[in-house]
């Protein structure tokens, strides 16, 4: 920030229509109003980097979600936020913080809204929403807790050059997994062999993924970290070996879910795979945070975990990132610089 | 067995064809020939009583699965037989034990067929087929180490009144689940409530599952005990709650899997719903039969568990004993007599 500049409004994302399937920018509109004020006990916080997530489908969606955000309210989004003025202890003006702080330039929050404190000396502020936030803690928990990963297995990631995905691909390489990675396009192939490490890479959109699979796992796939469900998961499936992990982390190949589509049913494969199968929301894992976090931060300052940002310049973008996210036209970590 | 009677021959079923779904009595033979010798370190096993199971469908069909039985081959089954000669130490005539001896009268076996020695006084001899063997074991494993069941919680089984099913509601009673069954007819009925203690049971047959579902969960579905696949499986997802178990015990309700049959997809609930879907098949856990078998060994001294037997004379019967099981028709745990 300027310190000269002295800011006279607030910008803000609000939620005016519920969206069917991915939210196209109508279910949006961008507001201007003042600055908040900081409230009692509470903080003020510039927000230097907002996430776009594809969960936040779900939060606008008129389908049950296990969150919403309600008509005429800022736009939920985590992101990482200056301090400008703080009424509560402990919480010092000019640190940087992580938390719930939506789609706006100004947030007046209390303590309970604010994740941690985070270190820009470890990573920049856009990282810390990623690889260092809950896409690096989502990863760590869903691959290292529900997929019991053990060296030389084959594990197969769905969106491999996501947020996700692309740290799932530096934990398995320091387990020492044979990972294949699904993605589409030239480059994001490119980017999953030659910056994320994937053992091998496949366009899920080319013709002959089954074929393509098979010969990327000779060996049968051990643990599916699946983030598309669909025909991706479909074509996935018959190579799962007996005793298979399939991790449940994201759906976004679904366009929605207010009809749920059909697929083959998975009941004889769980039985006479042995399979586990697990879905999770990484926020009921709080308790493993410190040590995934520490863990984290350890491979990055290695040099292990990828960490590529993608930020959109203004809140203008913000109606429009979320089509632009699930058309796959990010890369790496989608934010939005407010 | 008659001490003065010399047998003779020995009947016994062999498999001779196929079977797409639920395998008629086309596919089965009833052949005579001499009674075998016992083999150099080996036993001769005079069978008492045999099993007729669910699973032997998948041991005939065409499609893969993870045992077989070829074709000319005796009917893979497990039994419970007396030791009528033997040539190895350690396992004296007299003796009663339980292995795979098939679908026949007399089986020349190694002590590696034989699982354990039982004992006759703590039950009779088709007890041990059931509750007392593989059905108690499955029973137990399924419900206490995948579905983690804590007192209050409500536990759904399909197939309620069979063999597996019946221990589980033991078990359930024990740990002080609510517990609802599925099952059809008046008499499964009667048989759920008045002598499994079952908290409700349902007939899935009838019309408007979905609400007698509800009604009899009304704080919806920790754990699903499921047998049957299919529609059944369709209603209770619906009712399950954040953090459930769904433990995937059998798939009897759909007829073949050859072309695998489609269903709602499950992704987005194991995400929202945070759940747990276990596979499994009870002969991978073998660590856990000596605790395990303890344990039902006490329920049933103690009357807790139920083991109703419902046995077919003569080996005539078996080529048929698959469809009388599919169709529904047995009560309790089903065997014969050869």
């Amino acid at each position: 920030m300027d310190v000269s500049f002295q800011p006279t409004h607030n910008a803000a994302v609000r939620v005016v229509s519920r969206a069917d399937g991915i939210p196209t920018p109508e279910v949006f509109a961008v507001t201007r109003g003042p600055i908040p004020s900081c409230p009692e006990g509470g903080l003020l916080i510039r927000v230097i980097v907002a996430a776009v997530d594809p969960a936040m489908r779900g939060w606008v969606s008129r389908e049950r979600n296990y969150l919403t955000v309600e008509d005429g309210a800022v736009m939920r989004a985590e992101a990482i936020g200056e301090i400008i003025e703080s009424r509560r202890s402990g919480w010092g003006v000019g640190e940087t913080v992580f938390g719930v702080f939506g789609w706006q330039q100004y947030a007046a929050v209390m303590p309970s809204d604010v994740y941690w404190k985070i270190d820009v000396e470890v990573a920049p502020a856009p990282v810390w929403l990623g690889t260092l936030g809950f896409n690096g803690l989502t990863a760590w928990f869903g691959l290292l807790h529900f997929g019991r990963p053990k060296r030389g297995e084959t594990l197969v990631v769905s969106t491999a050059a996501g947020a996700v995905g692309s740290v799932v691909a530096g934990l398995a390489r320091e387990v020492g997994l044979r990972s294949v990675g699904l993605t589409r396009g030239a480059d994001k192939l490119r980017r999953c062999r030659e910056t994320l490490g994937y053992s091998e890479a496949i366009d899920y959109n080319a013709p002959g993924l089954d074929s393509a699979l098979a010969s990327a796992c000779p060996r049968g796939v051990d643990i599916f970290y699946d983030n598309t469900a669909g025909p991706i998961a479909d074509a996935v499936f018959p190579l799962l070996n007996q005793g298979a992990r399939v991790v449940q982390c994201g759906s976004v190949s679904v366009p929605n879910w207010r009809d749920v589509p059909q697929g083959p049913r998975r009941e004889r494969d769980m039985i006479v795979k042995r399979l586990s199968w697990h879905g999770f929301v990484i926020t009921d894992h709080r308790d493993s945070f410190p040590e995934a976090l520490a863990h984290l931060k350890r491979l990055f300052v290695a040099g292990i975990l990828d960490a590529e940002t993608d930020i959109l310049e203004g809140l203008d973008c913000a109606p429009g990132a979320l089509q632009y996210l699930y058309a796959g036209r990010n890369r790496g970590r989608l934010c939005i610089k407010p």
